[in-house]
């Protein structure tokens, strides 16, 4: 157990020697990683700091939503030293992107805040809770136990983060704790219809089809305890699906009852990209460490170097069926 | 508001009273209906009471995990008066079926306890809060009113019939609350990868093939807000579904991002089934009056007296345009 007392007031003894800030976080964002940022950079705003979002990506449409959005800055556009830079949601420096890395490499002081099992600690100040199912959940006990009063916009960002990286509260990593802060950011007046309708119901038209496409595909094997999909490149062009378009495909197998573990064979120029999920006994890096992958027990990738679909299938099933 | 507190202590005193209790629900079981069927019944054996669960229906599989169905009977098999009669998720006492309703009538003292707003108060004591998002958090506020402690088991029912009715807390249902009682809940050592992988992740393969057939039959209309999907006999019987299979497809469609009214066309023997669903803005029940039907805003259902599904798409996408 980490002394989240402790380190909270070392974070604000920190923040209020600061006037500068920045925050950021990883690359390709997420809900995690954008909730925990407009949180935090709504908070500094509260507290009267000039706060800067370092932003070297776009933001996906489903989270646009979000407030303090309009705080952020690309890298190229800044030329100050931070006296503050606060790391969120980032397991080391690299994952922030070599712009960023840059700055927060050369700002006076540095905080990392992270629910990352992996996370190297890269920073003067590190608060990881790798017990914590979302770095919001380990901001809003942050902001709880140095009693700072959060507002509407801060408690979405929050909320959504929490929300986003448990599945909407169906993983294995939520507690009782976690709704313990759910409740309490729902005392700010949430707008829940507008998080679902942006998070949750937003499916693009192309991945939509894109997913339509890789079902039309589908293959059962042992019992339809592994289900194998195919998303061809010809499949990414005609539904004219973006390459992120092809998240979800491998989950939306993998809920299929029968199916305890579920592969995405993704058709590259040279290569096939892998995704395994499994729903409860199959340990997907056991499979995946077979095709120069790994990840978590049931989370998996891997590269394939060669590219025909069909003889990558039935050695991925042979691999499958060895831990069944 | 109703008075929680008043209506439980009467509640208490009737069990005191009673010796066999019957529970029973609304037919076509769903996860709050059972989940506050089976921790009704939990609770009583606690208490030491002689309980039924009369059920006169099949269990979905996605809930057979739920503690306590081993307590379920036929009315078939009951041929005795009971003490104490409780009716659980259903607003009516038609809704549990004439079988069931013949038991409830001829019961000593009765029951109701429930959240639909149209709920008829059709019991001795009947303990009906509309601003519920679930039957079970009003048995939850109930059992903790009157200081009952729970056991996993109850807590799991309740824990999955509250998460059901709010779509795993997605719908404007939920509130701070509702969050509260999960975290109550989850002090019971609740097994969330059980509740997940069998409410959320047991996709039967009939469902998903049925799912896929139909997106196949996808149109967009009015800058893509307006979407229509058929479910034809044919699509039913090549994917050897079930009539409930056809659940979910129309939320499906709904939560393509530019979807604000999803349409789907189920063909029946001698009529066509119409369910709608929109998003933010278009009254559901506008639509469906003109079609025989009615039900939410964000939900309702009706019926066309014909089998030409081309020209019901038509007539239901002009009735919907009206309300763009």
């Amino acid at each position: 157990m980490i002394n989240l007392k402790e380190l909270s007031s070392e974070l604000k003894k920190l923040i209020y020697e600061s006037e500068n800030i920045a925050v950021a976080s990883h690359l390709n964002p997420d809900g995690d990683n954008l909730g925990s940022v407009t949180a935090m950079v709504g908070m500094l705003k509260k507290l009267g700091k000039n706060a800067v979002y370092v932003l070297d990506d776009t933001i996906p449409n489903s989270f646009k939503f979000l407030p303090n959005l309009s705080y952020a800055k690309s890298p190229d556009n800044i030329n100050n030293v931070f006296d503050l830079f606060i790391a969120l949601d980032s397991s080391d420096e690299n994952r922030m992107g070599e712009n960023i890395k840059k700055i927060f490499k050369a700002s006076k002081k540095t905080v990392n805040i992270d629910h990352h099992f992996s996370n190297t600690k890269f920073a003067d100040l590190n608060i990881v809770d790798d017990k914590s199912p979302a770095t919001c959940e380990v901001l809003a006990r942050i902001f709880e136990s140095l009693d700072l009063k959060l507002n509407k916009e801060i408690a979405t960002s929050l909320f959504t983060g929490l929300s986003t990286d448990t599945g909407s509260f169906k993983y294995s990593s939520v507690n009782s704790n976690t709704f313990l802060i759910a409740s309490n950011l729902f005392k700010y007046d949430i707008d829940i219809n507008e998080v679902t309708v942006n998070v949750y119901q937003s499916r693009s038209r192309q991945k939509t089809d894109l997913l339509i496409r890789a079902m039309n595909s589908i293959e059962y094997f042992d019992n339809d305890k592994i289900a194998v999909v195919f998303v061809t490149k010809d499949d990414m062009e005609k539904s004219k699906a973006e390459k992120a378009d092809a998240d979800g495909i491998v989950e939306f197998v993998r809920d299929i009852d029968t199916v305890e573990l579920a592969v995405l064979l993704k058709e590259k120029d040279d290569c096939i990209r892998l995704s395994l999920r499994s729903k409860s006994y199959i340990d997907c890096t056991k499979v995946a460490s077979k095709f120069n992958g790994g990840g978590h027990v049931r989370a998996s990738g891997g590269t394939i170097n060669h590219t025909d679909l069909n003889k990558a299938k039935e050695d991925v099933v042979k691999v499958a069926e060895e831990q069944l």
